[in-house]
């Protein structure tokens, strides 16, 4: 079994977009990562943190898509991590009007006997040390080492950061975020620098614009499904990141080749995440379904023009 | 010989981008149309007006370029169009500086008879009632009109833009102009409102995150290539657009899926407008070099993703 481990937040999540407002929904980088990993058929294992507060349906939730929780710690008298966010008319800015650290403020990662032969890890966003300190855990090294990171930790923990970019395999990163990180603005250029870093393979992710993929001469391209109606981008990033890595589990190819065909499969999962708030959307999603869309994302990007040989 | 007729501005611009200044030099619609349009071989005819002050070298180097300028008005006592910019740090956005009509404000186009019956029209961004002049000036319907247009002219003439919008088959405009001209956010929304309003095919331009191609149901998208320098955006979506209209041509086939290709071939002639100057690269780009670029445009594209029988 390729079994995909997974470090990330479990959070409360109040959204307000322009369609309206849901409060303390399940939120966090780990469980879209987790349930669009399990979208495809991999099994997954969460390390996290969450409070006293926390709901237990949203477990048997993540537990019903063959998501192990065991190893998300459940602190008694501490709280869950919160965020509270608004997004702009246009979707593409929010502004985060709360984030309370809580129990993740403290958060010692345990990966547990079962989890540390996992051959694939996807490391979402947290503090370069939690995710370092997870791969020190380990007693042999994963066949694959996804990393996930943001700007708040290229600002305050720089030297970290790049300590951790050395261990693994694939960053992900927004457009913006690749910038800041590489100091260039071309994204060609960034990915280089990045590269330079200790990473092999550059993700990196322009939310409608799609996504690129980046080792060393080699670059691919997917787009966002163009949609009539984006209700809420909240977890599209990981709901993508999920599924790439997912699919690369699910195969054990991670071949460039294959990481294109995973990056499809990435941009298909995140195009149905944003259709209802939070995970709700990526909870029903059918294998039919992502069948159908895939069709879409083949008459969307597939052409046929011949070269002349030279 | 499936001659492509083009209607367009012939102006003088002067540019400024974070790389250096180049001060009067060629610009305007038309001449990127015509020479993206030549490379793919495709003879072309531009109608349009300068003034005396124009530079002679630059209607020879359209000749050699197999581009007709009989079409072209030279208003002695007048002064040739000037449009001078300046582009931010990021290439996507810019400031119009100075924006002279000269000649260009008393325009009346007219189509000789030699251009009658080309059986291919572009009509470059101009004001709708010089757009409409020139199709009304035609015996026959061509075979296809593709018409881009502006946000100015959608805040000034309406109704004459609405009037020739019902007699085009593709319009090309940009991402906020679509949005504008719509009223929708969504782009797919968009598309399907412009569509309505008398086009049968829409192509949204989004610059550096590449086109999307819109007929009823159906949606293609061609990326823009990532590059690693972008020097002067300046010209890229006409080159584009005459890239796109010049494949038709070159072809005779206005399929959904032959526009596909033309989409491709419309972002690949663009990616090299974006290197140098104005139209300096786009004058020297080479078969070859168009032909290696379009090999780039499969990797970045295409993927093998077996689709189940359901």
């Amino acid at each position: 079994m390729n079994k995909l481990l997974i470090v990330g937040t479990v959070a409360f999540d109040s959204i307000e977009t322009p369609f309206g407002k849901a409060e303390k929904i399940l939120g966090g980088s780990a469980p879209y990562i987790a349930l669009s990993a399990s979208k495809l058929g991999v099994p997954t294992s969460i390390i996290s943190v969450v409070g006293g507060d926390f709901t237990p349906s949203y477990l048997e939730m993540l537990h019903e898509h063959q998501i192990e929780t065991a190893g998300i710690q459940i602190v008694k008298e501490g709280k869950t991590f919160f965020w509270k966010g608004k997004y702009h008319t246009d979707l593409n800015n929010r502004d985060t009007l709360v984030t309370d650290l809580n129990t993740l403020s403290d958060f010692q990662p345990i990966v547990s006997e079962t989890d540390k032969n996992a051959p694939f890890l996807m490391l979402g966003n947290l503090h370069p040390t939690i995710q370092m300190q997870v791969i020190e855990q380990l007693p042999k090294r994963p066949k694959l080492i996804v990393l996930d990171t943001m700007n708040y930790w290229m600002e305050h923990s720089w030297d970290e950061l790049m300590a951790v970019l050395k261990k693994v395999d694939v960053v992900t990163i927004n457009d913006s975020e690749a910038r800041q990180l590489s100091g260039e603005y071309s994204l060609v250029k960034s990915a280089q620098k990045i590269q330079e870093m200790g990473v092999k393979y550059v993700v990196i992710k322009k939310g409608e614009h799609g996504a690129l993929l980046f080792h060393k001469n080699e670059v691919f391209f997917a787009p966002a499904l163009p949609l009539e109606e984006v209700f809420d981008p909240t977890g599209a990033g990981d709901t993508f990141a999920g599924g790439f890595t997912g699919y690369l589990a699910r195969t054990e190819d991670i071949s460039f080749e294959n990481m294109k065909r995973a990056l499809i499969f990435g941009s298909n999962l995140a195009s149905f995440c944003v259709e209802k708030f939070g995970s709700e959307r990526l909870q029903t999603v059918t294998e039919k379904e992502l069948e159908e869309r895939l069709f879409q994302f083949k008459q969307l990007t597939q052409f046929d023009i011949e070269l002349e040989k030279s």
